[in-house]
C-alpha cells in the first residue's frame, strides 16, 4: 500500500499566547515540528507540545529558526554558517533536554521560515545545517523540502534525509516552489489540494502552475498550521487520501 | 596526597558583552560552570567557553539560572518546581547541544544565582532541580553547596552529588553562609581566604564568624568571577594551597 | 444623565502573535489601556491599537506591566520602588513616541497585572507608580483601582485619579475584590455582570458576596479582553447600561 | 573662536553587563548620545546615563538601533522604513520618558551602527528616520553622518541637522568613509588622529586616504566609546584640540 507521511509547524506559541490550533491539527498529522524557543516556543510549550504528540504516538521533531520571537523567524538574521550551526545545537538540544524530562524522543530537524529558506538554496548555509544536526545525539533525520541544497548536503553529511512537499503552495517546472510574492503561489481549495496531493502520492509527479507535471521526491506533506482553515484543510487532506487507500503513517519509527 | 577541586562561574556574558576575565580564571579552576542562555550566555559564548575549557583540559558542566538576563539570575521570578525543572532541562539541554557540536562532554550541573538560593532552602525546589538533572542524559553530576536541601534531594534523586564550599565567604557555627545583608559576610583579604580553605581541606573544618570551627563536607571550593580582584584571589589561593602540597584536581574525570 | 466608561486592556500581542479580539472590543468600550512592550506589545502593536482606537473616537492610555513577556506580567518581578519608577516611565515614554507618530494623545496610565496588585497594596510602590506619571508630560491621568493604595498615592501626587470596579469580579464588604483564588470570586453570566454594574452606576453601591452591598467609587468599568466570551459580556454589559439609559461615555475629554 | 563638539555613543550596557568607561568618556566629550534599550540600555541605564551627562553638564540625546541585543544593532534586520519609523519613535520615547523622570531633556536623535549605515545610503530609510525624530515632541535635532542621504532627508524634513565627521575612520576623495573592510580604514595614533582632527576644525578640509583633502562639513566629531584605548585617544583629541585655541562646546544649547 502506498503511504504518506502528513507534517506540521507546532509548538509556536510563547508565554500566554498561541499559534494555530495545536491539538486539532495534532489529531490530523503524523508528525509535529516543535518549536525550541528560537522563533517561538518556550519550556512550558515545548513540554506540552512533547507530550501531547506522545499521548497521539505521533512523531516529535525540532524545528528551529533565527532566534527572532518578533519577526516569527522570518527574517533573515545576518548570520555566519557557523553562527547558524551553533544556534540550531542550542536549540535543537534545548527541545532534547525538555523531551527526555517528557519521556518522548526526538526523530527529526526541520529548519523553520527565513532559516529555512536560506538553506535551501545556499550550499554553505546547508552544509552548516547537516552538520549541527550530525553532531547531535540521537540520530535525528533532516525533514528537508524536496530538491534543495538542504536536501543533498544533508545527504552528504550522512544524514537520513525526508524529503517533503507542500500541500498548499503551487510547484514550478523545475520543482520550485513559486514564490510567494506572485499570484498562484499558496492554494486555498481543500479538494484542490487534496486532489494534487493524492496524485502526487499515487505518481510521483506534481502539478506545476501554468500546466504538466515536474517528478518529485517527497515522503511527507507539510500541512501548514498557522492560517485560518489550516486544520480544515488538513482534514480534508487526509480524508481524501485515506479514502483513497493512501496509508498516512510517519516517515520514522515502525 | 589531598586534593580539591576548584570551580567558577563562568561563560556569562552576552552578545557584545562579557562578564569577568574567563581565560585568566580558566587558567587558576579545574571547573568551569558555564551558563546556558538563561541568566546569561548565548551560543557563541557557549560555544566559546566550552572550546576554551576543553583547551585547558578542565571540567565542563552546566551553570542555569532564571531565564531573566536584565537581572543576571539574581531575582526569584515566581515559578512553580515544574516549570524550574523544565526551565532547567531546556537551559542544560541547550549546553548539552552546544557541546556536542564543540566535542566536549558536560560533566555536572550547578545551580545559578536566585535560582541557587532557592533550592538550597526549600526541598520541593531542590527536588525539582535534581528530577532535572536526573531525566537528562549523559550522567551529570550536580554541584550543590554543602549543607542545603539541594545536596540532600540531589542524593536521594540517586545523583553523584559534589558539595562545594565558598572561598570568600564567612559561615556560621551551623555550617551555612552568612547572608549577604550582614557584616562580615564576604571576604577581601586573598591570603586571608587562602588560610581559611587550606585549613579547610586539610582538616575538614571551616572557621565560623566570631569564632570556632565547623565540620563541613566540600569536594570543590567556588572562586567567584565576575567581582574586581577575582582572579588575584583565586590564583593566591591555588598557589597556597600547591605550596602546601593540595592537589588541585577537578572532581569529575580522571 | 448617569454616565459610566467602559474600559479593556488592549494592544497585548506581540511580533506575530495576538491576544483577544482587539476590534471586537474597541467597538464596545470608551477606554483602551494599551500595552506598552513591557508585558506584552511592540512598535507594530502599539501603533496599529492606537489608530483603531483612534478611529473609533476612544480614549487610549498607557498599560505599563512587569517586562515579562513569558509571564505576561502576571509574576511579580523583585524591583525596588525606583526601578519600577524607572520602568514605568521608559514604558510609558515609548506608547507616547509611538502617539505622537501616530498622531493620538495618551490620557491615562493603568498599570497592569502583577504590578497593578502590588501598587494596590503597597504605598511604596504606589508613590513610585503615582511619581512616574506625574514626571512624565501630558497630563496623563492615573486609573487606579476603587479602593487601593495606589488611588490614594495617586491624589497626592495631585494626579487626576479615576476609579475603575470590575465587571466580572465579586467584591468583599470592605470593598476589596474576592481573591482569585476563592470560589465565586470570577463571574461569567454576562447578564449577572450587567445587572450588578447597572445597579452600581444608578446607586454608587456594588453587591458583596455573601449578601449585600457596599459603596464604592467608580468613574470606569474594566471589562476584560482575554478570556472566552469576554467580548460577548462586554456588548451585554453595554447594552444593558444603555437600555437603562446610562451613557457610556469615555472619562477623560469631552 | 573656532569650536566643535565632540559626541559618543554612552549608556550602552544592559542589565548586569557594561560597555566601555562611559564615566571617563563624559568627561571628555560634551553630547552623550545615549541607547534607549533597542540595542543596547534599560531603563536602570538610561536613568543613570543622563543623570551622569546632567551632572557634567553635557548635552544628552538618543541612540536608537535595532532592536538586537545579541548583535548590538550591527546587523541588518530586515524592516519596512514604516517599520523603523515605529522602532525608532518607541526607543526614543522611552528614553524621553526617562529624561522626563531624570530632569534632563533630550536634545538629539543619532542613530546606531547597521540603521545609521543603512540610513547614509539609502533614501527612503532616510527619510523614514527622519520623519520618525520629527513626530517627536522636544524639537529634536538629527545628529547625522556628513553626506550622507540622512542629513540630506533631515534638512528635507525640516529636522535641525548636525553634521559629524568621525575621529578614528579614514576618509575617501568623495567624502565618504573608508568602509571598515579596506586596510587602514581605522586609524590608532590618538596623535594622528588630532592632528587631522584639529585640521579638518581649522579649515573644514579633511584629509583623504591615499592623499589630498576633502571638504566636509561637521559641527561634531565622533568619538568611539566601546573601543580599548577609546578614551585615551579622546583625551588626546581633546587636549590637542583646546591647546590649539579650538573651543570644545555641545553643538545644542548655550
Amino acid at each position: 500500500m502506498v503511504s504518506i507521511d502528513l507534517n506540521a509547524d507546532l509548538g509556536e506559541g510563547f508565554g500566554p499566547w498561541t499559534m494555530g490550533d495545536d491539538a486539532a491539527m495534532m489529531d490530523v498529522v503524523t508528525t509535529a515540528n516543535i518549536a525550541c524557543g528560537g522563533h517561538a516556543g518556550d519550556p512550558e510549550v515545548m513540554f506540552a507540545s512533547l507530550r501531547a504528540a506522545a499521548a497521539r504516538g505521533i512523531v516529535a521533531g525540532a524545528h528551529p529558526g533565527y532566534a527572532d520571537p518578533a519577526g516569527f523567524g522570518r527574517r533573515v538574521i545576518p548570520m555566519s554558517p557557523d553562527e547558524i550551526g551553533r544556534m540550531i545545537v542550542a536549540q535543537v538540544g534545548a527541545l532534547q533536554g525538555v523531551a527526555a524530562l517528557a519521556g518522548v524522543r526526538l526523530r527529526h530537524v526541520k529548519a523553520h521560515g527565513a532559516l529555512a529558506n536560506l538553506a535551501a538554496g545556499r550550499a554553505e548555509i546547508a552544509a552548516a545545517v547537516a552538520q549541527a544536526v550530525r553532531a547531535l545525539p540521537g540520530d535525528l533525520a533532516l525533514l528537508a523540502i524536496s530538491g534543495t541544497a538542504l536536501e543533498s548536503e544533508g545527504r552528504r553529511a550522512g544524514l537520513d534525509v525526508v524529503s517533503e512537499v507542500f500541500a498548499d503552495r503551487a510547484y514550478l517546472a523545475n520543482g520550485q516552489l513559486v514564490p510567494r510574492s506572485e499570484a498562484g503561489a499558496v492554494l486555498h481549495d481543500p479538494e484542490e489540494v487534496a486532489a494534487r496531493i493524492l496524485r502526487f502520492v499515487e505518481t510521483g509527479r506534481m502539478p506545476v502552475l501554468g500546466g504538466g507535471e515536474v517528478a518529485l521526491a517527497g515522503q511527507s506533506v507539510c500541512v501548514h498550521g498557522d492560517s485560518p482553515g489550516a486544520v480544515e484543510m488538513a482534514r480534508v487532506l487526509r480524508a481524501r487520501l485515506e479514502a483513497a487507500g493512501v496509508e498516512i503513517r510517519p516517515f520514522a519509527g515502525g
